[in-house]
């Protein structure tokens, strides 16, 4: 949840990579575990039989190309575009290869990382391109190695342009797409889905359209699951070129690649570099309009969304792969007009699923990392089974170092000047740093006029749905009791409700209330004194940043703070308040004080010595009202905590 | 449950060692797997951790003294008596050592196999004794291997009764307790607890009561961990037995063995044995009335109650250990006027948790053998790990076979002629089996005048508490729905509640509709139409003794049907519905018409023919409702079911 519960209310923190069929009726050998029921069956399943399933179902769908950003500012946003976007439900995302952007090196910016950033941080099913033109085997091989080493499970065979404009074959070497299609079929068997490239019209550098056909049905047969069309600006065109390839006996799928017109220029470029024909039709509407933006769009949206009718209306078409140019508006209108994007998601579990196949089986995460859940995916990277961690069977993996703030996707995404206006330019004491907390909770400008829309532990504003709590929330951040964390109670509402549920339909979902903040010790000390009341109904671990730690629950015990019955399955519970990673969130929650907000000002200054002060004396305290179906009485204990103290 | 919810409504199916202090705030290494959250702590500790705990807290105890029995049907008695008994909340039980009785061996009767069913089949905290004098060190040995590997953890250490009238020491051989207790330690180190036998008078052969006192702190100083002592008369003489032992130097536990009068010759075999001499006073009043059975056991009740009374207010006893001579009467009465035996005890499970220490964090178990509880232990006791079963983690062990009917402990308690009365001396078809089982639910006697106490699937009387299902019951049996399993939905009620509670105190319980019965294919064919109207809500598993399964379930994957919500703690879901350990009770249930009904009856026989009729054409159906919030559809289906047969 970012900050209050919005993991409980919010689709847009639930990206997952097919939303559309889920409930999984199908078995599955994995699933017998006790602690691992199979909410999904999706998860356990190939790209390949993903479609087939959706193919079989009837259940049309969509997918979505990007390619890798430039910068690494650009590939912070280009995720968070990824979360948004994947909130969809697209069946995959791809991720273009650009052999000039050192593609395959661990930079932020290249093809790999940005793949791997969309299968395990954000839960999408992801098809890497990979081009095999003047590159050595063991290139190639290194770079299938890695891919799969990250979790990517899926290759689009390319050819890729030949560097210089007079290019020969190389004996031995790799010359078209159909000798990447046949080297990892050799290499890696059957571990990667195969994707290939079709051209309705021709390869432009084709002997002809038939020699192009015979040519893509040989890299289908050398291994190839599935085929992603060159783009085309009408339906017949397509349509045509599938009856072509269905003649010669090629019977995989063919997904037709969707351009929807977003600009003049790009159009132009576009056009340029595919060496493709615009239709007559179409320069007639858009020449006259060629400086106006939005008249472009709206035309290119209507376009697009004609032809993807005409083409799922033909009966042959079951999914739509989109050329989005790393843009959201056009595509996501198109998808919406169509009926594809899927509103409301329905999320297998309460957190964003990762990917990654050594994860599908992940089922619980402590609920610390919840408006955090990037970097405790990368924390927990190196651990070889899931679920586990501290409350695992197994010899306990230990959580990732604290050392890669400075990885782009655990940084904030706002630039440094923002976020000096949001949590001031200067402080003045503590009291002004509660400012900040009351700021953002309620969403009311500061003293200088700016709205605080992320704070170091939630990157995004707080969540509307968590309106109720403000009240509440806005109360005590103002005196010090300054909330990163909360969920309420909830005592059984169906699996489906639009705010808070998950997983299958006629299920039922249960939480307890959770409240995490940082408060100074003399608050500490009333509230223990407090706490002694709630001795058998509240659990609460209280730690400072040196790792002295106060709590009354069973050593390594878990707490089960988000849990689902579902029929004809077991008990899932994919939250937990755990005692031991309580301690590895501490020194992340403590950190952030520090690299997010104190190293905005200058050593010595002032401001900064205030967040050293809080850090260094603060303690993190979590809250769990153990009693589900009463009213929630962690406010209570607040306000009792309050008035001991005055 | 032993037919119809009563294990969700009786506690005399939830025998356990300990069931007083239980809710276990303690830590443990053990206890951090996700599906296995620590329910007691108990089930983790060693016996003298146990006691340690007891003392700490001031929370008074008390243990049993069984002796092995002389016969296979005493035996089947006797592990009654131990579940009845269990119930009351004993410390531990032991189980005497009767060196003429081949002690070690395999037989129903051996002491070893006694204190094996305890532990495992009972779940009680069990001693089991040892004697060594004209014993070799290799038969001690593999007498302690084989206990070890039954997973008992407790041995009484005595010397036991030289054969013949003069004994003489053997070199290098065990001539006293004290070697029994080196060699264990010796070869065994600290994996058993040892208990040792303490004198209030010193025992009869020692030189002086001085020579004894020293003898006994010999015996603890060698590795003992606690004592229990010889009986006595008068509360004086184990509080000065006790001053002497601490004077001396003897600081563990030291347990007074309570021997409650239950009759002139027993006392008078006993007081011969030991070599104690009666004091006057109890002489006096039992002499007159020594042909009274029921005033001498009133007396020893009153006698006992007094005694140990003085010894508790004493403030140097913390348990009390019981001779029970076997027998159940006289020792409850005392346990239950000094307020020791727990009337309801707090159940740690919905069912009876064994005492093996493999099992010890074993906590799911499918619902199918409720009722026959020892057979699923038994069945399964090869199990390298719990929980497991299909449903685990491992290459599923498979269940044990079928080819032990006659164990004592799974054949009926009733002999032959008894069941022939209740089940029917000659059958006249299946409507006369369907008037078993109707009388069986009502409780009536049938028309020879019979009650009907039990089933081959459930081996005691319909459980009181299911009177609210009665008339549902009896009208569906009546029709040839033949159940042997149910338990009613349960949306949240209180851990500690008397009828369905387990589980620490401040947690809830709840539970999904079950239903299991046999019934024709006729009634198969309009349930399946009927259950096409329930299909997302009833999951059904219909099976004939062939194997031929239908089912709506997903494959593979377990329904929970009984779970709880715990202050700090994981879920716990202790009961599912699994599919395919439910093709492994089908062949059991299946086998107890064969076995346990058509066998009382001569072979070619109408009577046998009629359930052999059974046995070969019905079906054998479990129902879930997973709509456990509303109000159980189960009986709607089988009306809906009749409705459309008529």
């Amino acid at each position: 949840m970012v900050n209050e519960t919005q993991h409980t209310c919010s689709a847009s923190s639930s990206s997952k990579s097919d939303g559309g069929s889920s409930s999984g009726s199908e078995s599955s050998k994995d699933s017998s575990r006790c602690s691992t029921p199979v909410l999904d069956a999706d998860r356990h399943e190939r790209l390949r039989e993903k479609m087939r399933r959706r193919q079989e179902s009837g259940d049309k769908w969509f997918s979505l190309e990007f390619f890798p950003p430039r910068t690494a500012n650009a590939a912070v946003n280009l995720i968070s575009r990824f979360d948004r976007m994947g909130a969809g439900g697209p069946l995959f995302i791809d991720v273009t290869w650009h052999p000039a952007g050192d593609p395959g090196s661990d930079k932020e910016t290249s093809s790999m990382i940005i793949a791997n950033t969309a299968v395990n941080y954000c839960g999408l099913e992801t098809i890497l391109h990979m081009t095999c033109c003047n590159q050595t085997k063991d290139d190639i091989t290194g770079h299938l190695q890695k891919a799969k080493r990250l979790g990517l499970k899926n290759i689009m065979a390319l050819r890729g342009d030949p560097v210089g404009e007079e290019w020969e074959e190389e004996v031995d070497g790799f010359n078209y797409a159909v000798d990447l299609v046949k080297h990892i079929r050799n290499e890696f068997d059957d571990y990667f889905d195969i994707c290939v490239a079709g051209y309705p019209k021709g390869h432009p550098e084709a002997e002809s359209y038939e020699a192009d056909l015979r040519y893509l049905k040989e890299k289908v047969f050398a291994g190839a699951d599935f085929i992603i069309t060159q783009l085309f600006f009408r339906s017949e065109t397509f349509l045509k070129f599938m009856k072509d390839c269905q003649a010669i006996g090629i019977t995989c799928p063919i997904i037709p690649g969707i351009f929807p017109i977003q600009g003049y220029h790009s159009l132009r470029q576009l056009v340029k570099l595919s060496k493709l024909e615009v239709p007559q039709e179409i320069k007639d509407v858009i020449e006259p309009i060629k400086d106006n933006d939005a008249a472009i769009r709206n035309y290119g949206v209507e376009q697009a969304v004609s032809m993807c009718r005409e083409l799922l209306d033909s009966g042959m078409v079951h999914g739509l792969h989109f050329y989005t140019l790393n843009r959201e508006v056009a595509t996501t209108e198109v998808l919406k007009r169509l009926g594809l994007w899927t509103e409301d998601p329905r999320r297998p579990l309460p957190w964003a699923v990762s990917a990654h196949p050594k994860r599908r089986v992940e089922d619980v995460r402590p609920i610390f990392w919840a408006s955090r859940p990037k970097s405790y995916i990368y924390r927990t990277q190196e651990w070889d089974d899931f679920p586990n961690g501290r409350w695992g069977n197994s010899s306990s993996p230990a959580f990732g170092e604290l050392k890669d703030y400075y990885l782009f996707y655990l940084k904030s995404k706002s630039p440094r000047e923002e976020l000096l206006k949001m949590w001031g330019e200067e402080l003045t004491g503590e009291e002004s740093v509660f400012e900040v907390f009351t700021c953002y909770i309620t969403g009311e400008p500061n003293k200088n006029g700016h709205k605080v829309t992320c704070m170091p532990w939630n990157d995004d504003p707080l969540a509307t749905e968590t309106n109720l709590l403000k009240e509440q929330l806005e109360k005590v951040n103002r005196r010090g009791i300054l909330t990163i964390n909360s969920q309420p109670n909830i005592n059984g509402k169906p699996s489906t409700d639009p705010i808070v549920g998950w997983g299958p339909s006629g299920g039922y979902v249960f939480q307890k209330a959770y409240l995490e903040f940082f408060t100074s010790s003399e608050i500490v000390t009333a509230l223990l004194k407090v706490l002694k009341k709630y001795e058998l109904r509240v659990n609460y671990h209280i730690v400072n940043v040196k790792g002295q730690n106060i709590t009354n629950a069973p050593d390594l015990q878990p707490n089960a703070v988000t849990w689902g019955i579902f029929p004809g399955r077991e008990i899932i519970q994919p939250t937990v308040v755990d005692p031991v990673s309580f301690l590895s969130w501490k020194d992340e929650a403590f950190a952030l004080w520090i690299e997010q907000w104190a190293k905005l000002y200058e050593e010595e200054s002032p401001s900064r010595m205030i967040i050293q002060y809080i850090h260094d004396n603060y303690y993190l305290v979590n809250l769990v009202d153990n009693d589900f179906p009463l009213e929630n009485c962690l406010w209570q204990v607040v306000d009792d905590t309050f008035e001991l103290l005055n």
